[in-house]
Formats: C-alpha cells, sequence, structure tokens
C-alpha cells in the first residue's frame, strides 16, 4: 500500500512516519512545495522517496494525505483530480473543516466518493518536519467529519489508519468541528500571537520581555505557530472565529469594567468560575471528554 | 536566626523551605488566616512551629516574611508595627510594589528602614502550600525594589536571603515593576481567565471543552491560578493593567480587522512578527534576559 503525502510539515510528516510503522502503509511518497522539507523527512524515515512534482508523488498512490496550510488545500486537490489513480482513498488533516470539504467537493469531481477528512488533534510548539514524531498521536482525539457523498468505504478506510496510529477517532459534522476548535483553539492561538505583538509595539518591549517567566511561556507557547498555518484558518474559518471573538471581547469588556470599578466581589466570581473550570477540566488523570460541567455558579 | 512568616502559600511555603535550608535562617515561626495551612507547612518541613494568632508567631522574630496576597499586605504590616521586635528585618513577596510599598511605609513606622521587598519570580500551576518545593527559586529572577527611606542593611539582607536560596537577584524601580509585570504577567492572568470565562459563559461550553487540547492546556494554565491572589493583583497594580489592556486591545481590533476583510498579507505581518519574537524569547538555551529584538519587521 502506498501513501503518497503532500506536505510534509509536523502534523503529514508524523502521520506518515506513523501510518508506516503501524504497517497501515508500507511505502511512502512525498511531495512538498519546499523540497528540502519532503528530502527531510526522507533522511528522518518518515518517508522513502521525494518528489519534485505533485503529479510524480501522485503516481501509483493506493491513498493519498494532504497536509498542507489549509488555504492550499484546493490546489492539492485539483492536482489529485487530475493525476491520482482513480483508486486512491483520499484525505487531508485540516484544521478547518467546512471551506476544506468545500474545497474538495469542487475539485475532485467524481472521486470525491473517494475522500474522507480526519483532523488529528495534535500538535507542538514548533513547527516543521524536524519535529514529526511518530508517536505524536498516541491517545489524540482525532475528528471525523463525514458528510454526504463520501462513501462509507473511504470514511471507514480513513478512521482506521488513525485508530492504528493510536489516535481515538471522534464523529462530528462539519460546522460543529469548526465551532468547537474556534473557541477552543483557533481564538487561543490569535489571543497568543496579540498578546506577544502588543508588547512588541508598546514601549520597552526588550525590558518587558526579558522578565517574562514561566506563566507568559506557556501562555504563548502557540505564538510560536506558523504564521501561514494561522493565517490560512483564520481565513478559512473567519464566521466561527469571529463570534468566538465576540464572546471573549465581551467577557474582557466585563473585567475591564470590574478593574476599573475596584469590584472585588466581582473578579473573583469570573476568577473563581474559570479557575473551578480550568482545574476540572485538566485534572489529574482526567480522562479525554471527561469534563463535566460546574454547578456550582458562585453568586 | 528566626524568620517569621506570615502566609503560608506556595510563595511563602517555598521561600520559608528555602531559606532554612540554604541556612539563612534556622528556625521558621508561621501564622497563616488558615491554620490548617500553617500546619501542613510544619508537617511538611517548610516550617517549625504554627501560631494561632499573628502576634504569637511575631514574638522572637529577626526577620519576618509577608507572604499573603497583595490587599492583605496593609493588615500585616500593622500589626508588624505593633508587635514585632524592633530589630527584625521585614520583607513582602507580593507580586505589585507601588501600592505595596506605599501601605508598608503608612503602617510600619519608623520601622519602615528595616523593610525591603523583593519579588521571586516563580509559580506553578496550582497555588497553596501543598505544592511548595524549596528548589521554587532556583535559577529565577528576584526583583529588589529599594525605595528612599529603606536601609541599605535591610536591602542588602534580603538580596542576600534570595541569591542564597539559587535567585538572581535584578533591582528596578517600584513603578518600573509593575508596568513590566502588567504587561507580561497581570495582563495575561486577566486574558487567560476571560478566555476560559467566555466558553463558559457561551453555548456547548462543555462540548467544546472535551475537545481542548494542548495548546488550550498551556494557555489556560495561568486560568488555574488562585481568584484571590489575581483579584488582589488586579486591584492592586490598576492602573498599570489597564494601560496594558489598551495595548492589546488595539491590538486584537487590528487583527480583527484583518481577519473580517481576509487580509492575508496583513495576518501573516503580525503573526510573523509575533512568532519570530516568541521563538527567540525561549530558544532552547536562552539565558534569562537574553531576549534581543527582531530587526527584521516583515513589510
Amino acid at each position: 500500500m502506498q501513501l503518497t503525502l503532500i506536505g510534509s510539515g509536523l502534523i503529514g510528516g508524523s502521520a506518515a512516519w506513523a501510518m508506516k510503522k503501524a504497517g497501515v502503509v508500507s511505502r511512502v511518497h512525498v511531495y512538498d512545495v519546499a523540497a528540502d522539507s519532503a528530502r527531510q523527512a526522507c533522511a528522518m524515515g518518515a518517508a522513502d522517496a521525494a518528489f519534485e512534482s505533485i503529479e510524480e508523488a501522485l503516481e501509483g498512490a493506493d491513498c493519498i494525505m494532504s497536509a498542507v496550510p489549509v488555504q492550499a488545500m484546493s490546489g492539492v486537490f485539483a492536482a489529485v483530480g487530475r493525476a491520482a489513480p482513480e483508486r486512491a482513498w483520499i484525505t487531508d488533516v485540516g484544521s478547518t473543516r467546512c471551506s476544506v470539504i468545500a474545497a474538495a467537493r469542487a475539485a475532485l469531481g467524481e472521486r470525491f466518493s473517494h475522500y474522507a477528512p480526519v483532523h488529528p488533534i495534535a500538535g507542538g510548539e514548533m513547527p516543521g518536519v524536524a519535529y514529526a514524531r511518530p508517536d505524536l498521536f498516541a491517545g489524540a482525539r482525532a475528528i471525523s467529519t463525514p458528510q454526504e457523498g463520501m462513501s462509507p468505504q473511504a470514511v471507514e478506510f480513513w478512521e482506521r489508519a488513525w485508530s492504528a496510529v493510536g489516535a481515538v477517532v471522534v464523529r462530528m459534522s462539519a460546522r460543529e468541528h469548526d465551532e468547537v476548535f474556534a473557541s477552543v483553539s483557533h481564538l487561543p492561538h490569535v489571543l497568543s500571537y496579540a498578546m506577544v505583538d502588543s508588547i512588541l509595539q508598546a514601549g520597552k518591549a526588550d525590558k518587558k520581555l526579558a522578565f517574562a517567566g514561566a506563566g507568559f511561556r506557556d501562555f504563548t507557547r502557540i505564538a510560536a505557530s506558523s504564521p501561514r498555518m494561522w493565517t490560512d484558518i483564520c481565513l478559512a474559518n473567519r464566521d466561527c472565529i469571529l463570534e468566538a471573538m465576540d464572546a471573549f471581547e465581551a467577557d474582557l469588556r466585563h473585567l475591564r469594567g470590574l478593574i476599573e470599578s475596584g469590584d472585588d466581589a466581582g473578579l473573583m466570581e469570573v476568577f473563581g468560575r474559570a479557575s473551578r473550570a480550568r482545574r476540572r477540566l485538566f485534572a489529574a488523570g482526567a480522562a479525554a471528554g471527561s469534563f463535566a460541567p460546574d454547578q456550582s455558579r458562585a453568586k
């Protein structure tokens, strides 16, 4: 079974490597617009052969994974529609669903029935194949978003492949996926970038950043992420991100008013509610998805 | 040398424990409004004797450390001014400086010359003495903010004590301290609380939080912090926090506009600038304070 990987970044490189180790595929052909990245994937053992063009890489593919930034997916799907063997199963690992599935539907034509996307919830501090690991997905959730027109065989093929590398596959609708991840992933990335940038734009940035401690380090870890990937996500999931941003800005305005007016009880209420939820969410030993809502809302 | 610790939380408990292990003090007397916490400090070895009243704990003190939430400092200083031996060196470990030093000046009277505050830049995911460690300050920065009226001997005593537990002591003015930490610590805490709370207040909170991954976990780690401590900090350092919030909100409004209008180049510029700064700031092996500004600003 030959996997053709388009885009050998952290996620694509790790996924191909993991699927090879798990025996899901026996050989990985790879293409990346940055030829160095594809060659590095081969040198690391994540892939077996790097190609200079997407068409060459697609030759002989039994299954195809697109792991490029989401705004570039549409170009990849067009090439797949043109050049891939008809039998091949097709997937992508993009972080947004509605716009990517629409792009696949438009570009893949009849091949759309062989397509089923799965978004693995994993990442690392640094982007790029240099940070790829075949165990990146052990215990991670992978979101499958089947839709009308995708064949059950395609959905099953990719869900099994992700299960084989240790991921826990969860199904939801594309719209629900985009709402959920706008809140718990996309907006936090925007805020983390904005926090770092607002310090850079104000005075004494060097002095301030020289005293950044562990809290700031963790809060801004995701601001080290790939600008290309997150620009694409912001554009592809614009509506859901703007909606999450509205909710956040309303909350921040409320907090600002409490700080300005010196409202001790009001601040204690918000901070107390948030800290209880956060502690419960990542309590030691809590299973993934075991979050239970807080019933006690201090007045 | 007897240290009297007022407030046996994570920082106070760790500091007393570390100073005992380093031989700076030989015996620790402790008082906490939560008597359980003081007893637990003794059981762990961080302190030697717990007292039911602040006056009893202060008896025989050679040096005194106040490690209570910053809004409670003033009450502690008043008790110290009333009941502490005149010879005792006095300090606090509060996260804000201007308002706490003003409270010390007002409450300590002539004893103010024996006072010198040092803010150690350290913390943990969870508050409370249960998480205290004697090595919490190894390699951490500790900010000394000497001011008119504090004797050089007092400043030297506490700076040496913090150096002895492995902290790197740095001097700056109280105002500069409050500006720096409003940007790199206080505002990130407010944003982290607001992020969690805005999800709780919007719909489908449980579903969304069930899919929170590593990025969200790190971004919101500081939202597990003590609501009492952070309410106090917001009230004590209000002006500097509101100023940092203004800068952040301007940056966020700019980003929102770029997302709304689909401005690829604009998003790439902001995300690129922020990610370069963040990667450089916490680059592997970078020494504390080695941050150098980014000269390349992509157009």
